[in-house]
């Protein structure tokens, strides 16, 4: 595996940075979700990691593993979403500054948690302004650091501390052969955990999921080389929807993902009742993908039991509502 | 303590049959309810337990408790509510039968949920027939252990498995002095963590809160003897609405617990949408209490640091959907 951006050991590095910080998020399990799938189901909870998803794991991962001296003067982030959120927490809690560079017409939610994370927040108009120059003439004058949102190195070696916790809970659940389905935008949770199981729990195949139109990735891993996808926009799963897989994360997921699997807007908030309903955690719709997969695909997974990380659970209460609309009362 | 229904010996011999079948519950924070709270909070969600509340903690120590022989007759319950399913769950994870006895006009997703954890539920009408009559008989003629709500020493044991990890989990954060607040209805929760933290972390007080207008325990606290609630009904909260504190539960509750606390239906719904929001968990109008107290009753309590327990999660879909109506879009 030294072909790879990253190798293990540089997962259990950061696990070793992260200590103390992350959650270890439980393995959550309802016989009501054993019989929807007709296999036994157990969920990783990311939406109860801090700032409600993984990326608080890589963004600490990246922060932590700068040099003092070039952390300090802080870091910077592309993003109106949970990577946002992450970069903001871990930069607040290593006591150093946080640019987010955010559209003007991001959420106001978003801006206003951003912020209240200790960010300072940069907008920009989409139409008229060129953020990457914007970011990049800031990160100049101030020295700051880059955190990208998946295709970096300390980033996926964060996010594959996920995959460690699995495989020793799987471990303790007595399961060593098992889908491990992974909510997949551009690969950082997806190769992260991949590369940690293949090293502590080879019979876990980690399998990328997405929305149905939006399958850049289960495309690319079925051609053998980088596909894109033909439009951004319409996916009530935005918050996991990227043009194409990372340079880093692509390869590894080439190597060692099982086939990807899609899943429908509808389907995605099905899941997010059943897991009010069963598990009692809030899942946003991009989150709820691979227990949407869990769920709905059972023909197409293998072996008796399903492993579901539940990615995040930044959603707001109308989209809430909206899933939970399908249940009824 | 040698007055009281049980020792610590028997929350630790409880937490001994648990062990492997109950949920270690996490401990989780975020900055956002420490600002509204004006100190750090601190929340056990148990909401997350097995079955959606703590109640599968109480039953799987009063199951386990039975001997042999006198389990594999089987268990009875009478509840519409979380104690209906953990006494189901339990007792389908023993394989053992349960009969549950419900009134006729319980909501239907209470009944089929009980059924789906494989009891057997019985209906009674409530204007027409006497359910302990009904109950004595089925008890009668089958050998089914009883299995209390809360006045019974091996369910106050199995909720007081809550405590212990409370006092190890505060420890680890350094917790040394708090007031640790618990959702209660006739305070087998309440008494069990009481006893469990006052021998393992004296610095930790427990504090019943209730609904308003429905604090019988607050009162009897005050009063030194038990009080009763003038009414049952007309509370979101109803499923910590009871008459009056237990007889056992009482004398523990009046040695070691704090001054009780009350919130309205309002800052119920309200404590709801912060645990959606800045949690990520799901949590019901009478398990949100405390967290309710926590965030607004700043005055009322001591210390830098307060800890709250979210004792259930199950909710139907339109009271949920009612409870983050209040924090818009």
């Amino acid at each position: 595996m030294s072909d790879f951006a990253i190798s293990v050991a540089d997962i259990e590095a950061a696990a070793d940075r992260l200590a103390g910080h992350i959650r270890r998020t439980p393995l959550l399990t309802s016989p009501f979700l054993d019989e929807i799938a007709g296999r036994r189901v157990f969920v990783k909870p990311e939406c109860l990691q801090h700032t409600g998803s993984f990326k608080a794991r890589g963004a600490w991962s990246a922060i932590s593993a700068l040099e003092p001296e070039v952390r300090a003067k802080g870091v910077i982030a592309f993003s109106s979403g949970n990577h946002a959120q992450g970069v903001a927490w871990a930069a607040k809690m290593h006591g150093i500054p946080a640019v987010i560079i955010m559209p003007s017409d991001a959420p106001a939610l978003k801006i206003a948690n951003t912020r209240a994370y200790g960010a300072e927040v940069v907008l920009y108009d989409r139409l008229t302004e060129d953020r990457d120059k914007i970011g990049a003439e800031m990160a100049e004058a101030r020295g700051l650091s880059l955190v990208k949102p998946f295709d970096a190195p300390m980033v996926i070696a964060g996010q594959g501390t996920t995959g460690l916790e699995i495989a020793e809970q799987a471990a303790e659940a007595g399961v060593n052969r098992a889908d491990v389905l992974v909510c997949c935008g551009g690969g950082g949770l997806t190769s992260g955990i991949a590369l940690a199981q293949a090293d502590r729990a080879p019979g876990l195949r980690v399998r990328p999921v997405e929305p149905e139109g939006f399958d850049d990735v289960a495309r690319s891993l079925a051609a053998g080389e980088i596909r894109r996808n033909d439009t951004m926009g319409g996916s009530l799963c935005d918050a996991i929807v990227t043009p194409q897989p990372g340079d880093l994360t692509f390869p590894i997921m080439s190597a060692l993902c099982g086939p990807g699997l899609a899943v429908s807007d509808d389907e995605a908030l099905s899941a997010m009742a059943e897991a009010f309903l069963r598990l009692k955690i809030v899942a946003e719709p991009g989150g709820a993908v691979a227990l949407a997969a869990a769920l709905n695909r059972k023909d197409r997974i293998e072996g008796d039991a399903v492993i579901a990380v539940v990615s995040g659970g930044n959603v707001d209460p109308a989209m809430y509502a909206r899933a939970l609309e399908a249940i009824g009362t």
